[in-house]
């Protein structure tokens, strides 16, 4: 056994983020743990949307995994990587899902990169098709790195946006990993995932029980937003005439539901990741002590692997206002035809005989499996009731 | 068997609330059913705070039951007492629990009629001194009734600020009732109601697993805005040299959690209604149908009647932000000492050592049990965290 | 003179746009004057974003104007043309940039009828194209009316989501007419509006002092909204060898601040827009009255007409977090390297020597004009200061 | 001239008020300046309402002003007093007003102290009876502060309180102040305060244009929690046969408008206050530098002083929701049955000549001076319109 562990670096940063208006600073904190053997680079953030908190758990039990453990490559750690969501209550709950003063969801607000004219592509090419894979990879990744770093520089002419300066670090700090996990949670949720397209077969060693497989194509979000520069190299490669394959994986990871601590389900969560970081070689079975194999086995998951397309993802938005009774809940299987929920309401109540009708009830419309439902009974028209997959497939 | 039920009147009644900034009007619809025997006049109102929905579900099941019931008195329901607060959202949740605007919290907002220039005790004291409890009844009800619209009256003077139209518009609908039950939710809660002093042995009879004795003073609520002007008529009788008792009673009764409805216990919490009411005299098992009997069977309740007084209710509030997991579940018993939460937060981890650091235990000061906790995982430092019953005894 | 107006017709519509949790259902309402005469259809709404609510007065001035004053075509109004942002209250202000559940913009959420499946251009276009420009106007409006339907029904399939679904309705009312005004404000703003480049020669007759071209593209608004199907129909015939111009304008017009009524703006503003529909042939001078000549002479503008490309209209951030005292108003000019605005801030003082320091100036990075700026002195690091016109033409 | 400013002590304090939930450390900051010469302890705060925030800019001033002018006694400044507060944004606009959690507006939920079982009143006339007024205003200070103190560490017990916490240190900063200032602004508003009943004759000397006096009583505001101890300590002393006059004030001060910093009207609003301290000699004209003198006079108001009781303040709310012109601007007088206020709303309109209608008018019930209006145009039916002066006398 290597006692890598004992010369482990571990490091915390912490990186300006904004002064709130009384001038406080608040900054982004980021732990690192770097092997001195090389491997797997990877990047987990957690929070990004302030109420979506199980995840900060879950690095939690990864950091505490890895204090005693040997492993190769580096692990760098964002917990509560959106502070300023974080401390956005208005009444009880935490509303970090936008930025209530731009409307910015925080999770569609990343930036394409490949679209900046900072991002020359070509000439990246014309200068690095000659490589082998590994170094092309190399260099795309600090090339990644500047051309984010010229976006950031260009971001601070007339004051820094405050939606854009974040995630804009944040993809910057992901830049050079082979392995992004940004770690969600649903409203009232089971654990499902994001997958690309071009990533489907690599998401099974995540072992999730619900895989939403998305196209290989920008909307805003941070997984997108880190593969989508290595689609684009591949594309610029491939049209060169080099072959050449996305070396990194990003996923948009969900833990349940959202202002959630659980501890128990951190740990089985915290396994899963563990499970995809031994096959992508950051650690070793052999190596680990009997008390960390124990820890592995106790929570390892077995469920089956369901996943559609995420054409196949629907939502059920109310048909009419009232107080909802959700009659299905997160990770339910149900048939084509089942009531889904029931909706209250008294409005067109006139006389006793019609008590009846003041349910009405939602069906389904195909075979599917409930992914989450919105938190709360009262329900405008028009709002979400459900989020399902259909035409489900094993991975 | 009476066949009262053949010839109950139900009455669907729009009284309107305000209109809104586009003109629309918004009411409020009141349900009444009524006997043609005379009984006890019951008024039952639900969410007036916004978020706190089970009561409709409540309200929906007493309504079925008296479809084809034969009862005494007279039942008058108010689903959705605060149309204004039930469509207050801010994000995915209900703000319903204070006007953003005025910030008065819809249940500390009621007018303490016997402060009011109209509420002429003495005069009224000298008027029926002389008459029966029964018949003093009746005319303070009407002087009650009286004084709430001599009140609402003076509100429209400078424009019905409107807070207090609807706190008025609700305490009158409750002038004329002899039991009035104000149906609310806790956060994440466990049943529980609040009951005055004066009524704490009557209150045995709704058979509710948690009761908080209040003081017989008035703090704003609905429950003490009924009750109070009753007590203020007693003392003013008895210090006339008239025996008198509070003829009258009313409760704030809490139906677990908030953004929930539960179909199942919707049938428990209106059973437990219904053997108050089968108490008082407003329906008799013996006029029941077997089906009728058999739903009371089914959904009757059988726990201990825990109760404390309202200084030994407490509130835990965090002693540091960070990310909370509740251990206790609302309803459970814990003894001094015993870890009622674990708060996560990374700001003082400096290196690998200090993890476990990164969670903070709150113990529990004394023996309790658990009546809520915040839905949220999200807790600065300062926000309540739970809220317990202390010095318990059995009702 | 024509007495058209004697029997111009005026019809009030109401269109359920939701029911709330309550049951309350809640219309939109339209205001419609058609003249027997054919002429310009001319379609305005205001309020889309809640607390932008000067354009309802214009319309009420216009529709004031329109009482007694003959015209040939027809005039659809829309005020208030989202009741649900307008009701929505956050504290003392309206909310109702956003829906605070979904996160969308209502101004960003418009759909690009052209990506329809049910906006089969080839096949109108193979139709049609032999027809004269005006009948293939005319067919192309009810071509678009029927891919709006069209889509509006498949929205329902699941419930329809309340964004889309007021966004569709209000695209479906414009889908016929030839002048579309959506009339919004800024936040502390001068009046300005936004053209389409290919119709920056027709947008003079509106006598702004402010104009932004933006690109013939879809960016979500309402105005982009309606003139890119017929951007893509000009497209499609060019193609096949056709020459056609687009027959329609589109503009989103910025009528000042937020949360302002103004009368005697109004009626500046509204006959700015009665100066476009006489040149458009909708109203003659010769055929009004004395005293609307005098109305239109006494409220006529005579600024000139500033404009620049949407690439030169600039945002200011705040570089540091703090108060800010906005020293410029919307409307000034100013050279480059002037002080627009002072940021107070306490944080760095140590001691009394530094007090100058506390205030932080901005500087103009070049030439322009205010267009309007941030409603609150209190802002964090990374929101918005100013938007700013620069590399002005006069139009 | 005494050069006492030369060894004048400026300090700044940093006091924690919580962490927030991802850790982050909260501090008050609180600046002193003290001259080596006894004189009076002044204390002034602002912008416990998150949104009012011109007090800042005249603490600015303030400082500045002491800078290098001599001065007697000492100065405690609290700018952004409720830093919590000021950074809520909600949308544009600072929700700073109430917790959005708790409902608490933060100048309402002071303590009480002389309710607490820390403030043993009798025993401390008992102990100091005997004792010079001025020895018993040192020692009662004393007495206040110990007993905020003990009231403080009573909070800890189960957690602070957010909003207590917050409020009892600020009380606990005043505790040894002659003078207090809780400098707030209005909505949109004029300059007024708040003076106690028992100090309306020294209020003259702030020279403020409006006064609104209130009762000896207590309602939770700041002002009210600085005079209610020292009231009741006269009380004490008067039953004790002894004579005791209130050696302290404490004014609620309302600079203009929310959401404003204004730099030339903090000039006149710091003069007003040096006005006050000069006549209470803390300052003395003669010993003033020239520049000062000239500061002194260039920014001296003017205007009468106009005053009327609490009772005598009205408020107008909306008797109808719509769209709301402001005809009066805050400080303009106005006479019985003027209209005020206009309020748009199309929901009656079914034809053309139903137009005038659309707008409905608020008249003035008596004579009076508008001192505040809604800053929104937007208006619920039983929202604030105004509020006014009325029974108004010169002080």
């Amino acid at each position: 056994m290597t006692k890598a562990n004992q010369s482990n670096i571990f490091e915390r940063l912490e990186l300006p983020l904004k002064t709130f208006p009384n001038g406080d600073q608040q900054d982004l904190t980021v732990f690192r743990l770097r092997s001195p053997n090389p491997g797997p680079i990877v990047y987990i953030q957690a929070s990004v949307h302030g109420a979506e908190v199980q995840g900060n758990a879950v690095i939690w039990h990864l950091m505490n995994f890895f204090r005693d453990a040997p492993f190769k490559g580096s692990l760098t750690f964002v917990p509560m990587a959106n502070p300023h969501a974080l401390l956005n209550k208005t009444g009880t709950y935490t509303q970090g899902r936008f930025n209530s003063l731009s409307g910015n969801n925080w999770n569609r607000n990343y930036t394409d990169i490949t679209k900046s004219e900072h991002f020359t592509i070509e000439e990246f090419c014309q200068r690095f098709k000659e490589d082998s894979p590994e170094k092309i990879k190399k260099h795309f990744k600090e090339f990644l790195y500047q051309s984010l770093k010229a976006e950031q520089n260009q971001l601070k002419k007339r004051g820094p946006q405050e939606d854009r300066k974040l995630n804009l670090i944040l993809q910057e700090l992901a830049a050079s990993a082979d392995i992004i996990l940004d770690l969600h949670t649903g409203p009232v949720a089971t654990r499902y995932l994001y997958a690309g397209e071009f990533e489907k077969d690599k998401v099974k060693d995540l072992n999730f029980p619900h895989t939403l497989i998305i196209p290989n194509e920008f909307a805003g979000a941070m997984d997108e937003a880190c593969f989508i520069p290595w689609l684009s190299l591949k594309d610029a490669l491939n049209e060169a005439g080099l072959s050449f394959e996305v070396p990194i994986e990003s996923y948009t990871v969900e833990l349940g539901s959202e202002e959630v601590i659980n501890d128990d389900l951190a740990k089985r969560d915290a396994v899963r990741i563990l499970g995809l970081l031994q096959k992508r070689g950051l650690l070793k079975e052999e190596d680990l002590s009997t008390e960390k194999k124990a820890f592995l086995d106790e929570y390892a998951s077995s469920e089956s692997q369901k996943a559609c397309l995420l054409k196949d993802y629907h939502s059920y938005y109310a048909a009419r206002g009232g107080l909802v009774e959700y009659l299905k809940a997160p990770g339910e299987s149900y048939n084509e035809g089942e009531v889904l929920c029931r909706t209250l309401s008294f409005s067109d109540l006139k006389n006793l005989d019609q008590l009846d009708q003041c349910y009405s009830d939602t069906h389904a419309l195909e075979d599917g499996i409930i992914i989450n439902h919105n938190p709360s009974a009262v329900v405008h028209e028009g709002q979400p009731l459900y989020q399902v997959m259909s035409e489900i497939f094993e991975l």
